[in-house]
């Protein structure tokens, strides 16, 4: 496998850098970036061992410009671009090699919620439809023969995974109360006054509740995936003093009182086999359990007839460029977690 | 004014110090401590300033037995003991001067209650009554002559504060949806290794949600002071990685649409003239801004037929000690805000 | 009192702002800013408290310019500004009403070895004579008498308290070894990617060792000011991921051995009587001890024929704001300590 | 291979955890604990992925007591014991297996010296000749032979790896001042009040200075290993408030002028072959770079007759287990960096 990575200086492109580095199937990566092309990759991020570069082609090499990359046709593209930047920059491949977008140009399937979330009409209308949300636990078919995944965001990630197998089960009605607590990257390498070490260490608030986040639609569009659901969320984000990390609380009517066991049940069956879920059942989940890892853990416990569901997540992780990865493990092939941490930390 | 402190070395104790220091009305302070008696306060607490020692009776002072405090008939007596160990330490100054209990001790009314939520019978049944619970802003008649204060937890007082005007004005229905973030204080100097600082830095979580944690109850019992509400909340507290500071979110839903405007002017006649609490509006407030400080910031975001609170609360300040002297300030007719300070961090 | 401060929404401008708010003695604050004048200082500062606001005249009001301050007539002006930038905004109060400068600009009387530490030339080298260096404890009565005060930077302030009563007493000799730990906000407000959250955070380093930060040679003139000094210093800053606070260790040669309890004797009778240092002899400060507060607090140890010199501070109060307003204590001879807060945090 | 561990809980056990179970030459690993016998893994260390734990002996196992491990007969023992403690506990696997210990018990070879700074006796005088250094870049010989594997310290890893290839080449001559900052992990979990999250956030201090750390021994020992040497060192160790990371900083006095370039040829020799060293010249290296790696990085500036050194690690990692597991896979003759990362975080 020869990889690029378009966006190489930003968060989710240092993070993929590092999980395609220590991929046994990868043998090549391409780093490109439009603000850097031409630096030399140690040189923008002294984290990167140099042992590792030597064991690949960009041993010595600089970062790559768009048409550097085109020029070595590689075999899977990771887009780790901004919104509404992402689409343009890959344009040129679509169509020749699978193209793995972190950005949310391809989320949303309705070009008018589209337009309405992100003040901008969808930079390619016509490959939305061909996009394959990356969800990678439930669209797995999909993504197998997916030439353009549209890899979730983190929000998404974390929320919808405690909630779809309940939902596919009939079991949740009403509208979801959903708060989630986020890591300061989940603005990426932002430099604004609110991104600063000294506004938010000590800090913590909601921000963007209801509609206004962006990410709201998208789980919306989510749930609605589930044949037959007509649940609907109130979405409120927090910004809390972690770096990476993300621990989503939901709380959901119950449709109905489920027989003893039978949430256990729904979630083993949802998972039991998929090795980046881990459930903890009526234990509540931790982010540093997951942190650097490919993980969702997922816990939940019934209070009256209502249920709670916790989840946690690495936002750069199975937030973003963990996934990634394993959307490019599920599309070519290769072991789920080839590549993936599953360990969290300390 | 001469005070006491009972528990003087724990977190509320060492911030109810401080403030105590700047009253102008408090001449004297006798810093008690079980743990800590005959040591010298400058070498207990590396904070204070000792020239801050020299204007009160405990320069060159030891931290005081409860039996030494009782020799020096205080005026005001604030306890800063663990539940359960409050009131038997208190119980010399019972009747004879007025005790602000920042314990659990005196918080629920119902004794049933009480015995469910800590395990154990309330250790003085016969005051439950007496005992005014001092939400400074709600109870503010009651408190000017109350003997017995019992100082609500730091949850409790960041919760109710934006409820209760619109509970008042009967615009809340069914059960809140709440979810709360707290700095790590919230824990006391409690040395446990959950609270280790490699246990808790970049991590966050749930924990004790719904019915759990035994500020539930005293909220709901807050809730119910309003005559008329059936309303019932559903708590899920988060620890964060600050050391103080607490953010509520609350989800309610709207009994009937409110006027335009009309939220605005319920918190307005509500809190308009109470320097302890900002009315922020539509801008969600964040923590730092309340840090240090006794402010209560409020802010709303009406979302189609549910209404989104947000307050923030510095817990060791309005959340417990700030409080605590705001109640003192209220028994005792002095300027409500005197010692405190209102300034947030920058 | 009737105070101004020429740049109010940087981090030494906010902390100002409320350090005056509590003086007694200041009646009026103006809050000059060029960025945002013409804005409610509210809407710029979410901290401050709108209570205290209406106790000045600055309620309701907005961020002046310059000129409107000119008009005002203040009795004192801050200039809270940009090395190189604040010579020329306050050059209208020059010579009409004392003004104490918290940038660079006029700390180095030599032009020369400005003009190699800043890379241009002072701004208005025909004051810099006039000037008086504002380390508090030391040039107090030359500050008495001041119209031009330069407010020492953070890392001066904290390395030259714990040896120049070490160097006046001929103690010392040869060159000293300092490493010094700053938190963030020595950075000031500055939206630059290193201060962001995520690169700060479990992040530390040195950087600018030896002559190569801007504050060394102004550590070597404050050390040539004790006569007959031969020292010279070696001095390595370090980030550290704290928002407020700084620790100093220095390592000295013993120029002979000290009698017994020498050292002790020449810090007491340096320090006993001013209210903003704490000798804690042996015991090795820490800066939580002193965050928020206009203390320096200094500990030493003698270590074969060297010794060891430890000294704290913040970095953001006593390391510029709050000396600023010792400054002006002295100045118009108000009790030095008003205003102030000497408590460091719990 | 077959591997075990001795404290499995610890800090420096939990990465070890991580590290073996991603070693592509260890089959099985045993993980002991004595506090913790016999409770499952998953239920001690949630991040740990129960996904690996399929892949190895103790899939569904339980923590083993060191009975039930010496009944296994392991291929090699790491014990990540207190000091003190570990030699007893690793006495039924001397003379029968390679030990790695992390602990202190083997590191000095001098008996009185060991006394004097543990004020207890050695646990096993007898071994302590044959135990072998394991600083893995300077006693590789010694240790493809070892049996007994004393596991430097961190603050003696960070600290001699920039300073030994200088001194064997007689560049360095009296004493060293040695300012070290590190992470509070460097305490292992030790539920002391001092590592509290609210006592060490917002807070940094030194402590120990001069020869009062245990580490200063370890620390002239090892510069005593160059023939000839007469460095001293003065080393002063702070605390700052990471989870892992050591930044060390040394000035030294220069015997005499390197030539041009000298300095960096001195270090090329040492390390360039090395791949757990990264030599980054006049650049200043941070702690986040090296976050989970397993190297250290080295950057040196010269300041007049004296030279400046910086040295970062994760003290859990090269500064504990991740060196262990270097030190395995010398002893056995695996690739140095098998199972190591080499990358730190973004």
């Amino acid at each position: 496998m020869r990889a690029a990575i378009l966006g190489t200086t930003g968060y989710t492109g240092m993070i993929l850098l590092r999980l395609l580095a220590r991929h046994r199937e990868v043998q090549e990566i391409f780093p490109g970036s439009s603000s850097h092309a031409g630096m030399a990759l140690a040189d923008t991020d002294y984290g990167i061992s140099p042992s590792i570069l030597t064991k690949t082609r960009w041993h010595g090499a600089r970062l790559l410009t768009t048409e550097e990359i085109v020029e070595e046709s590689p075999d899977v593209v990771f887009a780790a671009l901004p919104h509404l930047a992402s689409a343009s920059v890959c344009a040129p491949f679509f169509g020749k090699v699978p193209v793995i977008d972190l950005s949310a140009d391809f989320r949303l399937k309705d070009p008018v919620l589209f337009e309405k979330t992100y003040k901008e009409k969808p930079p390619r209308p016509d490959l939305l439809e061909k996009a394959v949300y990356g969800l990678a636990e439930w669209f797995t078919g999909d993504i197998k023969n997916a030439n353009l995944i549209a890899n979730p965001g983190c929000y998404p990630t974390a929320t919808l995974l405690p909630l779809l197998p309940l939902s596919r089960a009939g079991l949740l009605k009403g509208t979801l109360i959903t708060n989630a607590l986020s890591g300061i990257s989940g603005a990426g390498r932002n430099v604004k006054p609110a991104y600063l070490f000294c506004e938010r260490s000590e800090n913590t608030c909601a921000y963007g509740p209801g509609k206004q986040h962006r990410h709201q639609p998208e789980i919306k569009q989510g749930l609605d995936s589930v044949p037959g659901s007509t649940l609907d969320i109130l979405f409120t984000p927090h910004l809390v003093p972690l770096k990476q990390g993300m621990a989503v609380t939901t709380v959901a009517e119950l449709a109905r009182a489920p027989a003893s066991g039978e949430v256990d049940e729904i979630y083993r069956e949802a998972y039991a086999d998929r090795p980046c879920v881990r459930l903890t059942g009526s234990r509540i989940p931790e982010t540093i359990h997951v942190r650097g890892s490919n993980r969702c853990d997922i816990g939940w416990q019934i209070e009256g007839d209502r249920i709670i569901l916790f989840s946690v997540i690495d936002n750069l992780v199975k937030g973003a460029s963990g996934q990634a990865l394993q959307n490019m493990n599920i599309r070519f092939g290769f072991e789920e977690t080839e590549g993936l941490s599953l360990h969290g930390e300390i």
